[in-house]
């Protein structure tokens, strides 16, 4: 099954646009928990009803080095043994120049086995190809981030239009020849969604930003989701993990997102 | 010692501005050596008289899991160890937001120990700040790669410069403060290094792209070397490590950039 399509089954069949990112900062998980490992699949067991995705930032285990790969691998492999209908998202921010970029296909795709990674555009397509390549794999490209000051380079204007669009509609158009790319769309300025559509079709929009970086649900809800009522990935990560209950906070989440869907395809 | 006086006098000792880039893809090293550390090894025994830096990709051990981890650690440590002056530098073009960087940061400058990193720039200053606030280490930003279409984005026209010089000009100007950035200039394109040094000074470029990637070696001296008769770092990786006698290409390679410079400092 190709990995846009595996999302999209998963998000009608636990009817959820959700992802809970396992930011699992060492320095930050309750004392009970031996280790982030251990720490995932609590917070698996709590929230997987809710979610139609996981993703792990890579940075919060290459932190802890040859353990933290351990930890990262038990984490897929769990989510895969339990719930293999579960989109997987290593938020691994990769991207070198061509057969270099074989060595985080294989670690990730292959030995870790994730369904997506998000990938920087700036060595452009062609140094991309072994990701681009991968037909059951997902490449999701960075395209407008959630960081207070992530326009410095996004937002500048090549003739009309802000280079953040240029790489959207180049990912769209050009890149996307095997339907296998999503693009990192933050929450934190939904109304420049506004015309995407238009562009980019039922792509899939991966949103981080929703919950502890304040971003707007119901902008992004209105201006990004698709006329399939699908192609929306909303991430939270710490405001989840990291509260008293996730499982509640998963399914409160789950439901605010739905009840928008209901009321923008009303 | 701040990273980049670190280099410039390892630069001088050695009279080296050679950058040998340790890629030791397990599939490619000769069979008697038992793993890729062992290999590196070996190269670092027959190479470092010639050389100012080491480079190694992390995409290879990480390709390699937890295992790769532990054979780049040997490798910076034996480097460490044994030729504490020699620049090390970790070509991971790794770039998260604000906080999460500090994975990284700890990984790759404290964990490993290495002096530099390499950077993708799109999410702009703010989000790199955990790096470019080590004043200690050396930060080393993706400005115009080697790669043959590297082009797609990176000569975008924004008003009248491509993109890569507004973020060259970005990087000197306002990202810089610690002294503590320099930017990768693929060998490929020497030409558009003109009028470059009237911006950066003498910030140093680490050059890829010479040997096996055919960049011109004439070009980037003379278009790229700075008035100090330093401010590069010029790097080749499968041309020296797969070579026969590693020791005889660094040496030779280390002889033509020197050749180089006293044509250009006469």
């Amino acid at each position: 099954m190709n990995g846009i399509a595996k999302y999209e089954a998963r998000a009608l069949s636990a009817n959820s646009l959700l992802c809970v990112g396992l930011d699992s900062d060492k320095a930050k998980i309750p004392a009970q928990f031996a280790n982030p490992f251990e720490f995932n699949k609590w917070i698996i067991d709590q929230t997987h009803p809710y979610v139609c995705a996981y993703k792990p930032n890579m940075a919060f285990y290459e932190a802890l080095g040859a353990k933290g790969w351990d930890y990262l691998a038990q984490t897929v492999d769990y989510i895969r043994s339990n719930h293999p209908d579960i989109f997987t998202i290593c938020d691994a921010k990769r991207a070198d120049i061509g057969n270099t970029n074989a060595g985080y296909v294989r670690a990730i795709f292959d030995e870790l086995g994730f369904d997506a990674i998000t990938l920087h555009p700036y060595l452009g397509k062609e140094a991309l190809a072994p990701f681009l390549e991968r037909e059951d794999k997902v490449s999701i490209i960075l395209c407008r981030t959630s960081n207070p000051e992530s326009g410095e380079f996004q937002n500048i204007m090549v003739g009309d239009k802000p280079l953040w669009r240029v790489i959207a509609e180049r990912v769209a158009t050009d890149w996307n020849t095997h339907h296998n790319c999503m693009l990192v769309m933050g929450a934190t300025y939904p109304e420049e969604f506004a015309g995407l559509r238009d562009i980019i079709g039922d792509m899939p929009l991966l949103i981080p930003g929703i919950g502890a970086q304040g971003g707007d649900l119901a902008g992004v809800m209105r201006y990004g989701i698709a006329k399939n009522d699908l192609g929306l990935i909303i991430n939270a990560s710490r405001s989840i993990i990291f509260a008293q209950n996730p499982a509640y906070e998963a399914r409160t989440l789950q439901a605010q997102i739905n009840g928008f869907r209901a009321r923008t395809t009303c």
